[in-house]
């Protein structure tokens, strides 16, 4: 089956489509889709109504693909963590910072620059890959997307446990920081907004809290639930304290 | 095989597996998914752990599956639009709003009082239907969930040309409402922030626009695009002017 419509390339395409197969680990099957892909709006062709034939439908498609694909993954392998966590752990996953790493690490800038781009941004690059995935969802459905997200994307360029870890343990490098200088440590919930649920980002900041040290407040941050919330507040105390930098890694 | 397993079940299972059946257009399978589902957290057990054998997990579940599915349905149905106008499209579709009234009208309060619910606020509605179609995923797959939210979800309950016009028109009506005055109508690009591309957030603001009614600005507004802030400003005007309501409706 594969082998019949690789038959049916012309040579520019073939050598594209085996490209193509070193990162996806399959054949591809429409070449138009992934060509859509790799075409930033600055080297696309518009046609006389002014339609861009870039790559920023897909990537809007992508995006959500992968936001479903991960948040299932998380489900499955978190089965007793509440949604706050699995929110925090996919927007880890999905930030701007891995996506753009992903897409460099895959190689698609090469892609690009077959298509004219001559400077190619991160951000370029992570939404590219947004794009990339779309046109794999186009191409062959939702399994081989989800397959490819699991098993390429975060198998070979995510690590999850190292993003888990990064994040989670805050208060208890906090808890460590403040048992060795003989301090005392304390949270305080400072508001508590009613969720009206209106808009994801008014439930991201439901909750606010402040880190007191030996009863000062040095810190403050939001949630979406009071463990969140005390634990970004954390990260902003170690941050004040100089134990760990911006990125939330552990200053040496 | 439908019926294999629907025998299997016991009478008050049954009476579950056929109401759901109602709903659904399909028998479910493992009915734990759809219990879990209508079960509030305030009604839910505990375990020793304090797990809470509620429904937000299943809702953040269902929440990303939707958002694939309608990303991909919009951008199915409007081929030629960019992905400003597809975010929009879906934000209106999954607004809290719609999924408050499509959970209600699907008659999901019944389960949840069944499980001992008894104020039943409108977001508890919204939320339990993202959770229920985290079940229907849990339960059939990607494929009966998409199948469940375009048939059962947008053609019964959601009017998507309706929400298309609604919130497209501001522009047209603005300048009608000028035409008619005589009065001159233009649109100022305030501000043009990089696309910096960090977060969603930030990209929804990109653009800051402000509408000019005989040279004075009346309004401004924020858009991922210059297209969008405008039709963003007219609105605030359009209030502004007693023209529309808040939700952009037309005033009698």
């Amino acid at each position: 089956m594969l082998k019949s419509y690789y038959n049916l390339y012309f040579s520019k395409q073939k050598a594209f489509a085996r490209e193509l197969k070193t990162i996806l680990g399959f054949l591809p099957k429409h070449l138009p889709f992934y060509d859509r892909a790799f075409t930033h709006k600055s080297t696309a062709n518009k046609d006389e109504s002014k339609h861009s034939f870039d790559n920023e439908r897909l990537e809007y498609l992508g995006d959500a693909i992968l936001d479903a694909v991960i948040a299932e993954y998380l489900f499955r392998k978190y089965p007793t963590e509440d949604e706050g966590f699995l929110t925090q752990m996919r927007s880890k996953i999905v930030s701007r910072k891995t996506l753009n790493r992903v897409g460099a690490e895959m190689g698609l800038d090469d892609f690009l620059k077959a298509r004219g781009l001559q400077r190619i941004s991160p951000t370029v690059m992570g939404n590219c890959f947004e794009a990339f995935v779309g046109a794999i969802y186009l191409d062959k459905g939702y399994k081989a997307a989800r397959k490819f997200i699991i098993y390429k994307m975060l198998q070979n360029h995510v690590d999850v446990h190292l993003l888990e870890r990064i994040d989670n343990n805050f208060k208890s490098i906090l808890l460590e920081f403040c048992q060795k200088d003989q301090k005392s440590l304390s949270y305080e919930l400072i508001e508590q907004q009613k969720n009206d649920g209106k808009n994801k980002h008014h439930r991201q900041h439901r909750f606010k809290v402040a880190v007191l040290i030996d009863e000062k407040a040095l810190a403050e941050a939001t949630g979406p639930n009071k463990k969140t919330a005390e634990q970004n507040a954390s990260k902003q105390a170690l941050i004040k304290l100089g134990v760990v930098d911006k990125n939330g890694h552990k200053k040496e």
